[in-house]
């Protein structure tokens, strides 16, 4: 079957492209799709679109967003003295999965790798520091990766905020709930050791 | 996050409708597409619209197509003594993959069944039988699946076809090439050792 005459084929090919998603499950959506209702699609192709379109960075946490300030930025009842600095906006999602945080966030997009050409002035830590001097900001907890880079933009950060006269805090380490001993790597349980708390 | 507001949401909420798609799959991707050239998400958009509005079945072998009669209807170097009767569009690429078979193709979309209130004439059953009377078909091979389902459909099929002269078979069943026995199923091994064949 020629690839360029025929849709279902390059439907499934375009979809092959995405992470994850390899030939024969770009194949099996193609074919799910094309039984699926005509309004669904439509409404697919337009939140493709949209997402290119409508989202882009917000000038105060560099979250994506459509709208600006975003939606988490404009919340009155969330605490502006606590701040959670993270390395994607994918990080956020996780977090407000929780309904714990109630504090502001920042977006780095990304952490120092000096090995990938990464420097403070690849990521928004510009944006950061002057977020800090106008931001009535006490502690900012590091909630990067707990990686190499992730390890070493915390420690870099802590450095450049603690002289403002804000606490920099960093999430724990340690076993994660409802995990079974046996199963966590023995760096988590050197951390989950070292980091461990009387009862 | 509210979610009719949110593009990046609304795209995660569409995609994970699509099967094998989670929330979290769903969420992952939306970030990638994002990150992706405005370009592919152009194009993807626009290969989901096609497939909606372009595709329809072939008149002749009720195939999914966008050109009627269909590529595999029109090749002329295919055979047409030779025709496979498969279940699915999506069964015809998986023997195409192969290259080996020649022939001509049709599909039934769906299988007998009975409980769920299908019967032939919700199958693509009075074309194949059209298709017989005109064409120069030597011999049908049921590729139905091996289920309840595709087993009792091939047996009423051949039932209806012998009578016209044309030979009617079957795919064999067996052990799948490059499998271990351990883990095949009982019911394939005995299917394997009642078609066993001499050395």
């Amino acid at each position: 079957m020629d690839e360029r005459r025929n849709p279902i084929q390059r439907l499934a090919h375009q979809l092959s492209r995405l992470p994850g998603i390899g030939e024969k499950t770009a194949s099996r959506l193609a074919f799910h799709i094309i039984k699926m209702p005509e309004a669904y699609v439509r409404d697919l192709a337009q939140a493709l679109l949209d997402v290119k379109t409508q989202v882009r960075h917000c000038s105060r946490c560099c979250n994506l967003t459509a709208v600006d300030p975003c939606v988490l930025c404009s919340d009155t009842r969330r605490r502006n003295d606590l701040l959670c600095v993270v390395e994607r906006p994918s990080d956020i999602v996780a977090i407000e999965r929780g309904r714990d945080f109630r504090g502001r966030y920042h977006v780095l997009h990304g952490a120092l790798s000096p090995l990938d050409g990464i420097g403070p002035n690849d990521l928004k830590i510009p944006e950061l520091l002057r977020r800090l001097a106008d931001d009535a900001v006490k502690e900012v907890i590091m909630a990067t990766d707990p990686d190499v880079e992730g390890d070493a933009t915390a420690l870099y950060l802590a450095r450049l905020i603690r002289p403002l006269g804000i606490k920099v805090t960093r999430l724990a380490h340690g076993i994660p709930v409802g995990s079974e001993l046996e199963y966590v790597d023995h760096a988590t349980i050197q951390k989950a050791l070292d980091n461990r708390r009387e009862l």
